[in-house]
């Protein structure tokens, strides 16, 4: 313990460095040094401002290495924070990835290949340079991941989640609902899923983030406020509503369900699209008036309700059923530290 | 595990969010929006670059509950980063937090607190901001941060690694060997360690990350090379060398002992100082005929070697000893991984 703790060299850790900084692009466009000295070196070009997220991708809590593929999690590990500098409307400049792998691993160098290939396959797609990172021996039998991701925006002009008002319309990218019932049948059959390609539709194993389509919102002025729906539409329009300071109403029969949210009955459908967490969809608003094109950045998008005034004694978020019945939309979150 | 994994809403990590949020700088300076939204937003100034560092501070890998306190592990965890950026003679601009916390310690948040203290003071020494991050429970009963230190140089001036040179003087600051025999004594008696003080001189339970011993080698243009020790002098300088493309040799008798390893028989004493990691001192490398001044940035600087021409069948690193017999230094690190 003594000579682990002291934190000295590692061949073992040397070799899994050398195995990653192989698979990474060299320094480039911004990104000045990537990995091999003690920081990686960005140059930010004058007029712009940096936007930065992190996001852990630990084993146990966000995926299982007996359910999801190796290449699903390398790519979901990056998705995470690509779906958030999208939310900004960021155009991504540089991942920084730490990785704790358990000491079987370190002889299946296979399992960090294919998470690799997960992993840069997806950065490729959105001009994400591996910059840097970290790399340990995990303390437990769970695999590791926090990933780093930064972006760059016209200065001042970083979409944020505290812009709506009242009056505005409430929209969404993409479709909802479909990665939690794509979990949900991972969860019985996860031989099913062994094959599945970042080229499919498979909304819980291979997301795609709409970095595009933020971008695309960003230029064009069109958004008052913008967030990512990573904790499923009921908590993260508590979210936008809490920074904003307003309360909206959410029309059922509007919601775009997802192909798998549409094979469930009705009201599960429905659930699903609602709570269901990890859709990576853009969740926004817009002034009324706002001349909202049907598709943004290759993803359609969809008025879903309305911002409303926030007052005493109504809910934060109203459901307005199909059948006009309007309930209060709670947040309907796990307790995970309760 | 179905709810768990579709990561929804979770009050209890809100509140841990909060918890945090309620104790971090509000955006300053560089950064102009910290915890809250998707994304932190950093604005860079003109004319220079950023450089970025990740670390993880994994307990059962890089601490102990039952022997570091709370307060040392949140030193350590900030001190790790800050390090690095002493390395490239950066100013520390924000840092970044992923935290995953036992489900026991969500009762208590004492931990989290002290955690907490030890972090943001040692980031309030050094100008630091606690810009963002993320919550997770932990998904074994390990304690996991992984902390993201980003600071500025002047455009194209970061210290590097590589930049030493045959003849180059071979310099480190503080003094070495005392981290790694503060950790066997830990070992021994953990109790006798529970009121230690960051005000303490404890290289190992509240390393001084040499901040300014860095800014004020690259401001004086002093340095040819440099990087931090944390794997041990052997270790580090072998890293050096490989980056350069030289060779060195360390003279035993000009290192500076840090007065624990001095305690310790000779040889003992002087294994600490080679081998012993985590000191966070600056290692570092000037031209011959440098004012090299005998304290930088409040710290002593202490020449210990020279650099030489890389040339087959003769070692990377010589060690000359007291005696002036020669040895190969080679880099004795443990295989974490392998």
């Amino acid at each position: 313990m003594l000579e682990v703790m002291a934190g000295k060299a590692k061949s073992g850790e040397l070799a899994l460095i050398e195995q990653i900084r192989k698979r990474a692009g060299v320094g480039s466009g911004a990104v000045q040094l990537g990995i091999g000295d003690d920081c990686a070196i960005l140059r930010p070009r004058a007029g712009e401002d940096l936007v930065v997220t992190t996001d852990f991708t630990l084993e146990g809590r966000h995926f299982r290495r007996d359910w999801h593929t190796p290449r699903s999690v390398g790519h979901r590990t990056l998705a995470r924070g690509l779906s958030d500098l999208a939310a900004m409307g960021a155009k991504p400049v540089a991942a920084f990835l730490s990785l704790a792998i358990t000491r079987n691993l370190v002889q299946k160098r296979g399992w960090i290949d294919a998470f690799l290939d997960g992993f840069l396959h997806l950065g490729e797609q959105f001009g994400t340079v591996l910059a840097g990172g970290d790399t340990s021996e995990s303390p437990s039998e769970h695999v590791l991941a926090d990933v780093v991701l930064m972006g760059s925006v016209p200065r001042g002009k970083a979409l944020r989640r505290s812009g709506a008002r009242a009056g505005d319309f409430l929209y969404c990218t993409g479709s909802l609902g479909g990665a939690t019932v794509e979990l949900a049948e991972l969860e019985k059959s996860p031989r099913r899923f062994r094959a599945a390609k970042a080229s499919g539709d498979h909304p819980h194993l291979f997301p795609v983030p709409r970095v595009k389509a933020g971008q695309a919102l960003l230029k064009r002025g069109l958004a008052t406020a913008c967030m990512d729906i990573s904790d499923g539409l009921s908590t993260d329009l508590a979210h936008l509503c809490e920074s904003s300071g307003v309360s909206a109403e959410v029309e059922a029969d509007r919601l775009p369900l997802h192909p798998l949210a549409r094979g469930l009955d009705a009201e599960a459908g429905l659930a699903a699209a609602l709570h269901g967490g990890e859709d990576y969809e853009l969740l926004f608003t817009a002034q009324v008036g706002t001349k909202m094109p049907q598709v943004i950045g290759g993803v359609p998008v969809t008025r879903i309700g309305t911002i409303t005034a926030k007052r005493k004694g109504t809910p934060q978020v109203t459901l307005v059923g199909a059948d006009g019945v309007r309930t209060e939309l709670a947040p309907q979150g796990w307790e995970h530290l309760r």
